[in-house]
């Protein structure tokens, strides 16, 4: 998908809100745990109930490692149904992946190729050569951890590398990449003041942003400081959409949680 | 497996060696890929002939999820046939993983519960809580990457932070987290001449250390400058041994590669 599309999804539908699908078996509806693949069909419901309200989805693949096999195979299932019956949504495989060139190449494969998602979150510790594998698929992209949204951003990412945090060294320095258009970024909702200061060096790319909900994370106060004039936001709910309830209305409950973010959102949009 | 049951095998081996798992379809013998599981079928005999000369197994998971779920049940019947036939044997996911802490959990549960390897790497950059849930296993070890052996490595990791390199401050930083004993490190053996001030920092830490062979590294030097005490490296070769041979004799080849690197332990080991 190209960044125009996802801009043009984001008008039509009034809404930058990416769900994200991390699915606990722990805490689904107890009634799916007898069906089959307890993983997708709880992914269908909810992709069923909440695509008009969303312009994006995000499955975290530790959620489908977790489960081995059959984790795969339901994250699998789930990125074909997405791409199947609604491939105006944008796809995020959420891996945080990252490893010498050669090998990073075979994770591109296997995210942007095989699988056919849009995009795959990648870690920026390794460098400019463990990145360019993913920037070299063309319409594909690749959102690189910048500001996480956790307690641990503070252990290195905000530290002071000659002169700059060591986040803004990794916006800037990313800049320099091949192919660096195909770059998206994961700055977490936590954080909202440092929205501004991140514009500066990245007024155009899009920003992927969790921590809204259950982290504490201020939709209002991310769309002031983060907003460009073409939104430039994808807003990340997961827990606080997908669990809204535990009982067999949980695709319904997952939806209202939804419509109340996306109409925070036309709000902001129409104005 | 705890680390006294390591530092015994390398003295009962002789060698320090781990090799890494790390399968091309693309580059193995011809005749491999009429079986019903190439990648397997490879690894099983990589490991018949060398399980004797090494004291580890590194299968990067890249390599595996990129033939989707093929791959993964490959990466299953791989680490349950090095638990089932060699338990001596220190098994190493090379994931290079890191989440915030709900979702490091759920990595940590496949690799070292689910899929019982003895370790898993690990990313840093997104801090504490993103790598203290790995660290909570008892006898299983984290291995933290510190400086890796790429190219990339230069862009942020040797980069000044607060007066001291990145690698060094997420060294001394790690240190001082949760179950911290049970952590190991990555540190590149292309970098020989960082080994004398990585080990005044983590003197008693085991290293594993890639790099050495087709990326450019010298045991020798590595040796010199890292070894302590209890030996504390783990010294890794992947395409060098693997990619010995892709004819009939494949497995012989990577022995004697395996061989090769294991005589040359044996000599350090005895001085």
């Amino acid at each position: 998908m190209t960044t125009q599309q996802l801009i043009s999804q984001i008008h039509k539908k009034k809404s930058f809100l990416c769900i994200g699908l991390d699915v606990d078996l722990n805490k689904i509806p107890k009634h799916l745990l007898q069906t089959e693949d307890p993983i997708f069909e709880f992914n269908k419901a909810i992709i069923d109930a909440t695509h008009h309200l969303c312009v994006a989805y995000k499955p975290n693949t530790a959620f489908y490692e977790a489960y081995g096999l059959k984790g795969w195979k339901a994250l699998e299932k789930t990125i074909n149904y997405i791409n199947q019956n609604h491939p105006e949504i944008f796809t995020i495989a959420d891996a945080k992946r990252g490893d010498i060139g050669n090998t990073s190449s075979m994770y591109a494969k296997a995210f942007l190729e095989d699988l056919a998602f849009d995009s795959v979150t990648v870690a920026p510790y390794m460098g400019k050569d463990s990145v360019e594998p993913f920037l070299a698929f063309k319409n594909k992209h690749t959102i690189l951890l910048a500001l996480t949204s956790n307690e641990g951003a503070f252990d290195f990412q905000t530290k002071n590398v000659d002169g700059k945090e060591l986040y803004k060294q990794v916006l800037e320095t990313s800049k320099t990449w091949k192919n660096s258009e195909n770059l998206m970024y994961v700055v977490g909702a936590t954080k909202a003041e440092y929205f501004a200061e991140i514009r500066r060096i990245i007024p155009d790319s899009f920003l992927l942003v969790p921590g809204v909900g259950a982290q504490g994370g201020n939709l209002q106060d991310v769309c002031k400081y983060g907003m460009n004039s073409n939104i430039g936001l994808l807003i990340n709910s997961s827990r606080g959409i997908i669990y809204a309830s535990n009982n067999n209305d949980f695709a319904e409950a997952a939806a209202t949680k939804a419509k109340e973010l996306q109409q925070e959102m036309e709000i902001i949009l129409s104005k």
